[in-house]
């Protein structure tokens, strides 16, 4: 019984490795419908071999990127507003101070120096008696269509400029006219310096901006330009503001954003020393060219206060800051060859060479005048169970 | 010779065109088996064009995008504690100043004014003597479960107070109770304006949260209301704070951290002015409901200071900022029609329809009584090499 | 007529769902072809099962997170600057103040005070009198190798110092010599709390690195450990610099930047709670290791200024900042079974085991002697057209 049992096993394996099944077929001798058929299947392996596998390099695995970001802006700014000098330097114009990939340089200002908290009038807009009646209504409506510059005490001066009494910062900002040249147009020659390390955790690699030749040496004396010094990580902020499609002297007075995209493509089945970024530039907000008069929110800017003590009293010095905001943004995907995309391309492009085969038997079966005879030729039929029996019965 | 390899060329080529090879097939006439099979092949088309197709669109492929983020609060705060006014505005509550897509909204603070660098004595808790003893207990371990408020100089009043002196900014801060109502309550009020510009790299499709029909008209009067105004990119802090299933009275005391969350789910087969932001918030920490006492860390709080100069001596202003913080998330996935999802998508359809024939061939031949019959249709045996040549003699 | 309709699709019908095709086949009993055709085939199904399935989880799709990082540092600092004694707490020593992902913590700085801006003489390099020509050659010179320190007036000083005069921010910062060892050393036992909350879109599951067992009281004692305590969310900072492979002391002299990545690998087919994070760190600039002289930049330092008034006039405290920038990462990836890449694997699959007959095709019909043989049980040629007419005729 056992013997028996070994025996059929054995048989079964044997069976099973020492003969193998290959689909019976037929040749079919008909020109049209063959070329039709061969032209499918050769455009089937050109797609798959030169599209998939050359072009789009499906055989590859890809990943993203985790990245840090850090910056360093150099420059002195000078400004000369009626007469009293100033000077600016990283610690002034640059917010936040400690170098992130986003951050703004200031370009322009509105100072309003020693304010404190006190009750005085609200400011006299600049469109003049029309805006001095809405100030008279802001008493009665509570919707205000314009944010107030502080607390209603509820006291209105109707009787000399119309206007209400706030408790607020005063005296209150006025920022009806933006200095126009921006007073910062020195910011211009201020230079950039960006480092960006980036890592594929799929590979295990490491990436820096400063790539294999980037040392110090050059770094001292390098400026970035796209032809010349692709790799240079220092930029000039006339050059990124230029190159961005922007006129410095236009987003320095309102302000704008600019993304400054660090872009690393890389195919690690190359060197990795290939794996090198491309800088581009790029409006967020405030091109001017799309600022029609119908899109909204043209510029760039945001109040910022100093504070101080003064006679035992509270004082602050508000600068309402125009400024280029500087998002650094890094794209990244890198690709290696790993086996189960390259597999996965090839048995779904096995499936789809199927796909010709199937098309060409259509015409052949269905189109041809000749079909019943290729209906013939591929299939046979096996008669129902009871047709079958009758047959076996009368042979 | 040569006028032969060309003759034996040609006629390869002219075999390989004008013949094609399409596979015999038995046409099996049996209902049970047939109609198993035209159910699988049935059940496997409806998959593929069903679900791949047109449900998960998988003749799609995907990218998401790189973006930027900016953000302008306003309104004003009021405070008034113990008699002294105070106004709060933008520059004074916004954490940081400049715009980013994280920020935080003071809405309650404890003030420590006049502080400077000196020795004082540690502030005696609130638990009262279990408290002073711990202090007491300081000076001789060194593992101090609370942080200490400053520099220990070594001396310890033991006969007074029980509490050690600690050179430090003094006097030092007293954040034993929070203020409630929160001071800020009227932070309700402000109004938080986004703008947000995604790209898709894949597909250089740029898009503004600003879409079309947003112009500068409507965004000054509009407000977010998830049914009537749902582009509208200016928040009432108050309908976030609700609509992230918060109580404001309550975040506002204590502070906590609120998701807002852009989604752009982009088909750009269809036309790009379809590609809109859909908002949506929950919160992130410090949500009351799931801050059962055993979970860890409520609220949301920092320390911030405002230093200054008073007679030659360096002071500073200690703030114990309470505050939401806002994190603006932005998700996003555009979806475009290409050649390779979709022929990989056909392709391992034809592969799994052929998983239909195997299931019906393994009940064919293996379960159904009449299978030797079947085992004869389908298969013709080559004899082994051996028994072949015998044949041939044979015959 | 309509009945003959009628009939033909019912027909057409009943013929559709009442047979169906399998491709009839060779057995072919050649033990080499077929053992190596067995072999393949079996090479296909153990890189399928094993490798697509089992390893690489291939039934599964893929998700990464949106989330939010929300940090706070703990810890005073204690300096004693040529006997001035000062206490650095968490709102003088961390930038910026509000808690963000990225962060700086300042070890070292050089404090310049009382600053205002005035007229007065750059600062004399340390090289001395090769660099002092370099500030006399400057006025004629236009390229600045050094960032100048201010606004040249023009007047050099050439028959004393042969320095410049510049409108700056006097006195100059002299940033010659950093502080050895760093000033705030005790920075070591400083701790850093994160929180960090993702959320997985397609899941609709979120997660904080707050787990399940991590409770208010355990957070209170405890301290991260990556064999004892891998859950632990509070870090001290002496750990972590030495875990990033760095050495406390170089790095807190001369700043230097570290990740901390908090890697969530979730296999969402198993229970919610396994999901657990595990934090890693590394060095992202300044490390020594890396930082031999021809690479560029090390270390990490900003500037940052404390403005204050003294008798009406504006001055500042500069201090430039040396300091640990940690930046922390959130790499993010969850898998759950989705019916879409189990199918498109196994159609794959099946497409890649058609290739085993295929590449043994080749061998049985190309390679062997018997391909004669073969060859006339594989395919069964339909004559062309006109042939085919003829041999009907002849019979």
């Amino acid at each position: 019984m056992r013997n028996k049992m070994k025996s059929f096993i054995t048989n079964t394996l044997s069976d099973f490795f020492f003969e193998y099944e290959t689909p019976r077929q037929v040749l079919v001798r008909n020109r049209r419908v063959a070329v039709v058929c061969r032209l499918i299947q050769l455009g089937v392996l050109a797609y798959i071999i030169g599209w998939v596998f050359i072009y789009e390099k499906g055989y590859q695995s890809s990943d993203t990127a985790v990245g840090s970001v850090l910056t360093k802006m150099k420059g002195v700014g000078y400004t000369n507003v009626t007469g009293e000098e100033r000077i600016w330097d990283v610690a002034d114009y640059v917010f936040p101070v400690q170098g992130d990939s986003s951050f703004v340089v200031m370009t322009n200002y509105i100072m309003t120096k020693g304010q404190k908290i006190e009750k005085c009038s609200e400011l006299l807009l600049h469109v003049g008696k029309a805006i001095s009646l809405v100030s008279f209504l802001r008493v009665f409506v509570p919707l205000h269509p314009t944010p107030p510059q502080g607390h209603m005490t509820g006291k209105c001066l109707v009787n000399t400029t119309k206007m209400c009494e706030v408790l607020a910062w005063c005296p209150v900002e006025d920022d009806g006219s933006i200095p126009d040249p921006a007073l910062l147009m020195s910011a211009e020659n201020f230079t950039l310096f960006i480092k960006n390390t980036i890592n594929f955790p799929a590979y295990g690699v490491t990436r820096c901006n400063l790539v294999e030749g980037i040392d110090n040496q050059y770094i001292k004396s390098c400026l970035y330009d796209p032809k010349t010094a692709p790799l240079c990580p220092i930029f000039r902020l006339g050059d990124l503001v230029q190159m961005s499609g922007f006129n410095f002297a236009a987003i320095a007075k309102v302000g704008g954003a600019i993304g400054i995209i660090i872009d690393w493509t890389c195919n690690l089945d190359h060197d990795q020393s290939d794996c090198k970024p491309i800088y581009s530039f790029h409006g967020l907000y405030g091109n001017p060219d799309e600022a029609d008069t119908a899109r909204a929110s043209v510029g760039y800017n945001f109040r910022y206060a100093k504070h101080y003590m003064e006679d035992k009293q509270e004082k602050r010095t508000l600068l309402k800051v125009f400024g280029i905001r500087f998002d650094i943004i890094v794209r990244s995907v890198a690709r290696k060859f790993d086996i189960i995309p390259t597999l996965t391309a090839i048995g779904s492009g096995v499936g789809i060479f199927g796909v010709a085969t199937v098309v060409c038997d259509l015409i052949l079966l269905y189109l041809l005048p000749k079909r019943e005879f290729y209906n013939n030729m591929k299939f046979k039929v096996t008669e129902t169970m009871e047709k079958v029996s009758l047959h076996q019965t009368v042979a």
